[in-house]
């Protein structure tokens, strides 16, 4: 039975140690770390993200400035607000929450964020050197940090290793590839289009799981003793819940921990680091900015 | 025996097309593209390189205004230089040779040059955009471009095909593994930290070798079938060459020429190939800029 990676209580962990970061550049440089979210238009789900992003924020001591704009705003208003939050001394990250009313184009907004301040890790630029030794990004964005961290925190070696990475989004499978890869691991990226997927995936001593479908990954897809990182969070029906549903990875749990030397759950895994990482970038921010 | 991918030839259709383009885009709008090239320091293989492009360029129709600077200028002088070069007209595409001298920040210089401007596609955000899907990088870097395009041009089919990846430099490895992703292959980057290579190498469909090691590849690390296109350029001792030397590929050619499909020969494979693409970008940034 796999060692399950309980990344509930690593982001715990790891949020007691920014709380006293965050104390500690208070009392030498009298500096509050401050996180400004921006959140276009009235979805809930967007708006429920950003509440809980929020309310860590407010846990560990880090100050955030809630931006709440109408769907109908123009792009060219978000423009202004991001240069003005650039130059704010109190504001040391920005977060727009994603995604975007359609009439926005995405990649302009996010380069609107400076460099200094992504601390979600989206600008492009970011994206293109996290596969480079030797160069460092700014910021890593924060599910594929959460997921590397939990590797280290588990005390699981990556150099070396076959790492395989379903999925190739620009917000989770190609960073989580690249700085797989500048960690010395041998990469393979899997996607839709990958015939015989079993085969690709029975390589991995590392498998990062990120396609966004139900328990996707089964027993007979994977070797004995992988390590399975599940970033999927899928809603299915459940006649046994109250709710009539219930929460899912990308990995089929049950089987796949039969076979795993480790594996992260669903939920309780990967989700709990990602708002974690997001604290940690931005306390990373507020020290650059300040020291 | 497998098919030879003509590099040569493939360069010299390409050098034909973009002639009639740039012929086409100064009848139709009064336009010349400009390509400057800043080469900074005396390397003799730097001064051979820029002086070859130059060529190139003047062979097709494309001007090209060429800065030498002493290997002593100061950063701000280049970032000076660059910013003149980015505000003019008649200037398309800069090109900054590298390697720059050791007291200039590479990713600093190289961040001054425009996007639009940008032919030789290091700009970390052309990067950073090459993998993701419906994303346009503004250019691809020539080399991992060149590489694709002896692929599309010998109706090699790349999507849904393994194809893996020796090397993973920033200027080639890591561009043409993303380039190969957008392409729908599925991608496997090893380097000089992956064990065992040859039992990666063997699943390979298509085979990109970029490490720099002399006839690496060899028969036995590649299945019958396989794609091979040979991007090292090595220098070994051959006492049978009035040089005494003679240049050789990242793979043994005669060996997996038994094995492969179709394969790239050293030299005339890849290597016609870069120029080629470094024209191909600055006539499209010139009808960016102009159309």
């Amino acid at each position: 039975m796999a060692q399950i990676i309980d990344g509930a209580a690593i982001a715990a962990a790891i949020r007691t140690e920014i709380k006293e970061e965050v104390a500690r550049l208070q009392a030498e440089h009298g500096v509050t770390p401050g996180l400004a979210t921006v959140l276009i238009g009235d979805d809930p789900a967007s708006a429920t993200y950003v509440r809980n992003k929020r309310r860590a924020c407010a846990e560990v001591g880090i100050a955030s400035f809630g931006y709440e704009l109408p769907a109908a705003t123009s792009q060219d208003e978000v423009l202004r607000l991001l240069r003005e939050l650039g130059s704010r001394e109190d504001v040391h990250g920005i977060l727009v929450q994603l995604p975007l009313p359609d009439h926005m184009n995405e990649a302009e907004v996010l380069a609107a964020v400076p460099l200094t301040k992504d601390v979600d890790g989206f600008n492009p630029i970011n994206l293109g050197l996290l596969g480079v030794k030797g160069r460092q990004a700014p910021f890593a964005p924060c599910t594929p940090q959460g997921c590397i961290e939990l590797l280290d925190r588990s005390g699981i070696r990556i150099a070396g290793r076959r790492a395989v990475v379903l999925g190739r989004s620009a917000i989770v499978g190609l960073p989580v590839a690249l700085m797989l890869l500048a960690r010395d691991a041998t990469v393979t990226i899997c996607h839709s289009k990958t015939p015989n997927i079993a085969s690709v995936t029975r390589s991995a001593d590392i498998l990062i799981a990120a396609i966004g479908k139900p328990r996707f990954v089964t027993g007979d897809m994977v070797k004995p003793g992988v390590v399975v990182i599940d970033v999927g969070i899928n809603r299915v029906a459940d006649t046994n819940s109250p709710r009539g549903s219930r929460l899912v990875g990308d990995v089929d749990f049950d089987e796949v921990s039969e076979e795993a030397a480790a594996i992260t759950p669903v939920p309780g895994g990967v989700g709990p680091m990602t708002i974690a990482m997001l604290l940690k970038n931005t306390l990373i921010a507020a020290r650059r900015q300040v020291v």
